[in-house]
C-alpha cells in the first residue's frame, strides 16, 4: 500500500529543510582537508576466477587521509580510456565480494565500487573501518556523533565519497571527463552528496536516495535506518533541535541545490524505508537537469534491474558510452 | 538460532522417506513422453546493452512439449565448444532480466538458465505458463495437482529441467560432455532431480536444495514454501497419506539414490526454509561422489556469493573448464 | 482503529475506476458462449446424518461447459417450490462439507452453494479444478491471467456464478421467480457482478464484498488477497496498465452500474481486508434499489451473524419467503 | 509445524501432574452446595426466523444459584423425548446467537448450549455475569481468584457445566437417560471435568480440550489462554507454589481419572494453544472407554467439522440416537 | 513515526465527546454515596530495609466502603507537615513494591501510591480486589459493567482515587492544603478526573493520560487496552450507542471542563496507546490553569524520568514545597 | 514458555567453552596499562531536587586512561565510610539520569553507576564516547573490533569496569574494604568478570548475566544481543573460529574461575534475552562461594524488584552493611 502522499501530492511537496547558514563553509573546509592528504592509490589484481572481466583491489586515501577500500572492475583486457561508474552501497553493507555487482564493468564502463567506512557486515562485506571516538549512540552509524556537525559520521563518509571521484579521475584506464556518480539508498543519498559538492561529474544516478529531507523522514516512517534518529531522540529528549542543526550539513535536500551534473533519481510509492515524499523534497531541489523514475507497486527494492537498465541508457546518453 | 539438529546429528540423521514401488516406471515412462517431442530449440540474441557478454532469448520443448524459455549467455564473441552450466531458479521466481545474473558467462562458461514455469512472479520475473488444469489448492504450486504424481505440478518442472539438459546439450556454444546442472533452494532440488534423473551430467550443485525430505520437511517448519502442503493438509484432513505418496515421486531422497554425477550441496545450520536435516536426508543418500559446504551461521542465503565461488572451483575441476 | 476513511466521507467518496468502452459486449461474449452449454444438472442424495435437512452433492457445467460442484440444502421432505439463495463463498475457500453452513436451508430456503474453482483448500475445502493454462503468477488466482481479461481466473468464475442461477432456477425444488444471490468478501464481490450480468434476479446481498474499486484497493491495503495484485506489479513492473486495463472488466464498480435487483450491502470501518471505501465505491454505483449495514467497529467478519439475520428479514419481504 | 512432542512420544507421554488430597471432597462440598437451590429451570421460545428448528432462551440456576444462561435448540415440533447433547463453548466465547450453530439439533438431538459466565464477547457473545469479587488478576479470566480453589473462576464455571447437564435432564424434550457432554478447547476441558464429577452420563465428547495438564502447558506454550497463568506468575513470582496448588483441583489429568463415561478425544499435533501432550496427558488417565481423533497437520482447529461429524457417528453409537 | 496529528494541528483539535446531561448528579450521588463511609485509614509500618524512607502499608475505604490498599513513603523520621503527592498507577499495575518509585519521598514529599483495584498483575503487582458482579466482557477492565454508568468498573476507581485524597488529607504527615495528584497514563486520567471531581487540590499533573476522548481513541488506534473497548463492539455490535453513552461520564474531555487546580500535562507525538490528539482533547478542555509538555520523538513512555523531573519543579512552585 | 533447557537439566548442564591459553596474560597486561594512569577521579555536586540522597557526577579514568562518568549517590549527609555497590548496566543503556535508580543510596550504601561508553542510548542515556576506531561491525557494540582480543569493545568496557572498582576505593566516602559490584544483563556479565579480574570485592551481584558462555548462546537465542554476533558470521563466513577465539578472552564462564568474592547470581527459565544454561554455564564455573536465584515464570526481567530486595539482604550479609 502507499507509504506516503499519493504521485499528484508528491509533484507539489516541497521539503521543509532549512540551510545552515556556513553550510557551504562547512563542506568547503572539510574537503580542503582531505584534499591536503595526497590520494594515494593503489590497486592489486584480484584472481576472481572470471574470464571477461579484470578486477582490482584498490585503495585510496578519504576523509583525513584515512584509508578507504574500493573494487576496480573493467572489462578485460581493454586498455582505456574508458567512462568510468563510481558506485556507493547501501546502508548495512560493503563493497561485497570481488565476484559480485558485475553489471557495469559488463557494460564496459570502468567500475569503481567503494567500500562504506564501519559498516560492511549487513548484507554485504567491507573492510574498511570508522578509525573514529564514537559518543553514546544507538546501534547503527545513524547518529555516531550526531550531536555535532564536525563529529558526524557522515562528514567522514561524504568525503570518502568525494574523494573517490579523485581516485576515479587518477585511474589510468579512465576518461576523467567522463565520470558518474551512481548508488542507490545510502549509495543514492551519497550520490546526489557528491554532486553537490563537486562541479566536474558527468552525470549522476540515484535510486531511491536516502539521507534526504530528514525533518519529514524521521517523523513519517517506523523503518531503519531513518528510525535510528527517532530511536536516539527518544532518550536524549532535550538534544531534538542540536541533532537536526547538525543533519542540515547533510541533508540531500541541501545539497541538491548546488548540483550540476544531469541526474537520474528513482522513487518507489510504496517505499517505507525512504519515503518517496523524502526523495521528491530532495528532486525539487536539485538544480541540475533531473529526470525521475517512478514505480507505483514497489517498495524500497525501487525498479530493480529496471533502475540499472535504464541507467546504463542514461549513463550512455550523458557520458557518450 | 538452530533452527533443527546441531551438526553432530545431522552427520547421523538419515531420512524416514520411502520409495514408491514404481518409481523408476513413473519417470521413465514421464520422460519418455517428453522425449517423443522434438526439443525444438530456437534462440534470439537480446540486445542487453552489455559488450562483454552475448545473451540469447532460447525457447525449448519441456512437458508434453511445452514451450520452456530460457536465457542462454555466453562470453561475447566466444566461438565454442564451451562448458556449460544449465541453471534453475528459486521458487516463485523466473529466469528474471536478460541482465542480472551474469557471474557463470562471465567465468567462462555458456549459461543457461531455465525459467520456470508459472512461477515467474516472486523475486525475479518469467515467461513460461503453465499450461495444465489446477484442481483445488493453496496458493503457490507446492499443491497443484497433488492428489495424484501424474498431475502433479513437480512432475511438469522436473521433465523441464530435465529437457533443458538435451537443449543445452544441442547449443553449437556447448561442449555436450561438459555440461552441469547448479541451483539454490528449488534450484538445488532440481539439480539433485536431474542428477538422479539422467546418466550424462558431468557435475551437480544444489545450493541449501528444497524438495528434499517431505516428511521431515513438512513437520519441522512453519516457513512456505514446505508450508503450503502443510496448510493444504489443514483442511484435506483426509488427503494425508495419499500427499505423501505422491511426493514420495519428487523427493530429493528418492532421487538421490540414483544419481552418478560428483555433486557439491551445500546446507545451512540456521535454515528455516530448508532445515539442514533435510538437506542432509537427500546428501546421505546422494549415490555419487559427493562434498557438503556447511555454514554454520546462515538461514536460507547459505553460503551467498561464497556458494558461488567454490561451485566455481568445483566445476572447473570436473568439467576442465 | 478505522482502516479507512470516516464514515462521513465515505457518504461521498465515489470510485476512480472507468469502463473499458466494450464491457458489455466482453460480457454478453463470455455468457452467450457458456450458455451454447447445455446447463448439465446432476443431483445425488448425500448422507449426511442431518434429519431436518435434505442434502444434494449437485454438478451443473460453468464457463466453457466445464462442470462446477454445488450444495443443494433444503427443508428435509419439503415439496417445493421454494424461494432460494445462490451462495458464494470467500476467497480461498470452496463449498465446505456437506454439513457445514446450515443457515438458509433450515430458514426455509432452498440453499445452493456454488463451490470456487481452483481454490477451495484454505478455510474451507472444494472440489472444483480451474481446467485453465496459467501464466506466471503470485501465489493464488488474483493474478492467474490477468495480462489479458479474456485468460483472466474472474473470467472464468464470473461466468460460474451467473450459470449457478441457471442452475438453480433449474431445480425442481425452486421457484424459478425468486432466486437471489449472496455472499460475503469475494462471494459478495461475485454477487454484485452476478446483479450486474443478468437481469431475472429477486435480490442481491453482498457482505463485506471483495472485488470492488480495484484502483484504490491496490493501494490502500496491505492485505491479501489485494495484495496479490500489487505483488504482482513489484515485479512485473512494466505491466501496472496492462493489468489495470484487465481488472476493469471484473470491477463491481463498473458491473454494479448494471444492476437491478434490489441489494443489501454491508460494510466495516476497521476492514483492512476490503477497505469500506472499496465497497462504498461500488454501492454508490449501484444501480438498483440499495441498503448498507455498516458496522463501525468491525473488521472484515462484518456483520458476522447478523449480517445473515438481516439479509433473512431482507430476502423475506423481497422474495416473499 | 509440530508444536510438541511426535505421535509416538505422545503415546508414552504421561503428566507430572500431582493430586491435592482433598480433591474429592472439595468437589463434593461444592456441588452439593449447588445442587442445594433449586435447578429454576426456565424456557421461552425465541423467534429466530429458523423453520426447521425449534429454539428457546434458557435460564437454570448454576453455581451458588446463580443465573446462567443458556439456548435449546431442538427439531421443530418434535414431541420427544430426544437424545441431547450439552454443549460448552471455548475460551472469550459465549452462547452466541440464537442463529448459530445449528448442527446438534439438525442432526435430531436436543440441544442445549450453555453460555460462560463473565466471558462472551470474543468470538461469539454471552449474557451471563460472574457475580464475584476479582482479586488482582491478569486480563482474562485463567487467574481471577487463583490464590485459593474456593475462589477460583474456574470453580464456578464448572459447577455451572455440572448443573447443565441437570438442567438438560429435567427438560420435557429430552430422554434422562441419553445426555452427552461436547465441547472444544474450554469446552472439552468442561466436558472431561462435567465427565470427571458425575456418574450419569450417556458420552462425553472432548475436542482439543483446554484444562488439562497445567505444569506442562504452563511451560511449553507462549500462546494464550494457559499464558495468562505464565503472565500472572512474571509478577507474582512468589505465588508459583499456590498457584499450582490451585490448579491440581480443576486439571482435567485429575478429574478424568474419576470419569467413567464413553468418550471422544481429539488433538491435533501443530496445536500451539493446546498442545497435543497436554490433551495426552489428560487422554491417559480418562477412566472410561476412550478414542482418540488425532489430526497430524492442524493447528487448534483441530478436525473442524470433520471433528463434529464424527462425534456425530460417535453419539448415534452411544446414545442409540 | 508519528501516530496521530502534527503538532500544529494538534493545537487546534476539539474533541467531539459530548456531555450527559446528568453527569453532575451522576459524580454528586456516587461521591457522596463513599464519603457515607468512613475513611477508616489504616497504617503499618513496613521492614523495608531503606534507610532514608519511611514506609507504611496504608489501607482506607474506598467505593460502597471497600478497602483499598496503598504504600505511603515519607522522608526517613520527618515530623511533618510534609506536602503531599498522590499517585495512581498506569493500567494492569498495582502499588508494586514498597522498594519501588522512591522518588517522590527522596524529594521530600509524603508520597501516597494507591493501589487498583483487580489489576496488579501486569508490569506491578497489587493487593486490592475489586468485589463487583462482572458480566460478560472481554479480557482487562476497559469493558467490565460497560453496558451502565452505574456498573462500569471506572465508576469504582475514579471513586477509589477521589477518596484517596480524603485519605491523604487524613493523614498526620501531611498539610492537607498541599495535596497534589499525579500519575501517567491510566493515573494520568485518573488525575484528571479527581481534579475534575474535587475542588480542594493544589496541583494536578497528568502525564500522557488515558481516559480521555473516547470517541476518537477508539477509532485511530489498535492499541491496548483503548482497543478492549473496540474488541467488545466488535461481538456487542449493538451496543455501540450504549458503550458510548458510558463512557461520556468517564470521558477526562468531560471532567476535565470540572477542574479548577493548575494542571502540568505531558503528551508524546509517537504515542499509539495514548494518541496525542485525546491528551489535547482533555487538554483544550481543562478549566484550570495549564501547560503542556510536549515530547516530539517519544511514544507512550513519554518524557520519562524528564516528566518527574518537571513535574516536581511544578509541584515545588504550586505546593510551596 | 521454556526458551532453554528445564530446571533439572540445567543442574547438570556444563559449558563447552574453553579457555585461550594465554587469557590471564592478556588481562594482566590490560589492567597493568589501565593502572599505569592514574585514577583521576573528579566529583561535582549535583542539584537533582533531592532532599534525602546527596548525588556527585563523577569521572575517572578507565581504558587507556580514557575518561568514564559516572553517578555516586549517597545518603544525604552522611559522612561515612560507607560500604558501597558499583553497579554496571545493562546493553544499550548509560547510567541515565542523576534523579533515577535510587534504591542503593536510599538502602545507606554509597552507590558508583558506572556509564557504559559508547551505549547510553537505548533505554537509557549516557556521557561517554568510545574513542577507538571501529571497523566494519554490525550495529551494535557486540562485534566492534571483534576480529582481535586487543580490539575488542569488552576490552576497554571490562577494564573500565575494573577501573570502577579502584574509583569507588579511593571515595572519602567509602569504606574500602566493603565494595561490592553488582548489575543485571550486560552490568551482572561485567560484574562476573570484574569479580574474576580482581581480588578485593567483598561481593558480586549478576541478576541474568549476559556475556558467558558465547558458544551456546550465539546458536540457542535469535534474540539480541547475541544475535548481533550471529548477523556478523551470517555475512563473515569465514571469520567463525575468528571471533569464538576473541569471544573466549571475555566469556564468563571462563573468567568465573578465577573468581573468589562470594557471589549472587539470577537466572529465569523463560529468558530468551540470556538463555539460563548460558547463565548456569557461568555459575557452575564460578570458583567463589554462590547462590542461585531462579525463576521460574519469567523472562529476561528475571527476579526484577525482588532479585535487588535480595540482593540488598545478601549484601548486608556480606559487607556488614
Amino acid at each position: 500500500m502507499l507509504t506516503d502522499l499519493p504521485l499528484d501530492q508528491l509533484e507539489s511537496y516541497r521539503s521543509s529543510q532549512t540551510e545552515p547558514p556556513d553550510l557551504d563553509d562547512f563542506w568547503a573546509g572539510t574537503l580542503a582537508e582531505a584534499a591536503g592528504h595526497d590520494i594515494g592509490l593503489r590497486l592489486s589484481p584480484v584472481a576472481t576466477g572470471l574470464t571477461t572481466i579484470d578486477t582490482y583491489d584498490v585503495t585510496f586515501r578519504g576523509y583525513a587521509g584515512q584509508d578507504v577500500r574500493a573494487w576496480l572492475r573493467v572489462p578485460a583486457g581493454h586498455p582505456g580510456p574508458l567512462p568510468a561508474v563510481v558506485q556507493y552501497v547501501g546502508y548495512g553493507g560493503g563493497r561485497g565480494h570481488a565476484c559480485e555487482n558485475l553489471f557495469w564493468a559488463s557494460a564496459g564502463f570502468a567500475h569503481l565500487q567503494m567500500d562504506t567506512r564501519g559498516q560492511g557486515s549487513g548484507w554485504s562485506v567491507g573492510e574498511t573501518p570508522d578509525p573514529a571516538p564514537a559518543g553514546p549512540q544507538v546501534p547503527g552509524v545513524m547518529t555516531r556523533g550526531i550531536l555535532d556537525p564536525a563529529s558526524y559520521y557522515y562528514r567522514r563518509l561524504y568525503t570518502d565519497a568525494v574523494r573517490a571521484v579523485d581516485a576515479a579521475r587518477s585511474l589510468p584506464q579512465v576518461d576523467a571527463d567522463r565520470v558518474a556518480v551512481l548508488g542507490g539508498s545510502q549509495g543514492g543519498g551519497l550520490a546526489i552528496a557528491v554532486a553537490g559538492l563537486r562541479a566536474d561529474l558527468a552525470a549522476a544516478v540515484a535510486f531511491v536516495p536516502f539521507l534526504c529531507d530528514f525533518p519529514r523522514a524521521t517523523r513519517i516512517t517506523d523503518s531503519y535506518p531513518y528510525r535510528e534518529i527517532a530511536d536516539y531522540l527518544k532518550t536524549h529528549r532535550e538534544s531534538v533541535e542540536r541533532v537536526h542543526r547538525t543533519l542540515g550539513y547533510f541533508d540531500g535536500v541541501n545539497l541538491a541545490r548546488r548540483a550540476g551534473a544531469p541526474a537520474l533519481f528513482s522513487a518507489a510509492l510504496m517505499d517505507a524505508t525512504c519515503p518517496p515524499s523524502t526523495v521528491y523534497g530532495a528532486f525539487h531541489e536539485y538544480a541540475g537537469p533531473r529526470r525521475m523514475l517512478l514505480w507505483e507497486y514497489n517498495g524500497h527494492e525501487g525498479g530493480g534491474i529496471l533502475d540499472e537498465v535504464r541507467a546504463l541508457e542514461f549513463l550512455r546518453e550523458h557520458l557518450a558510452a
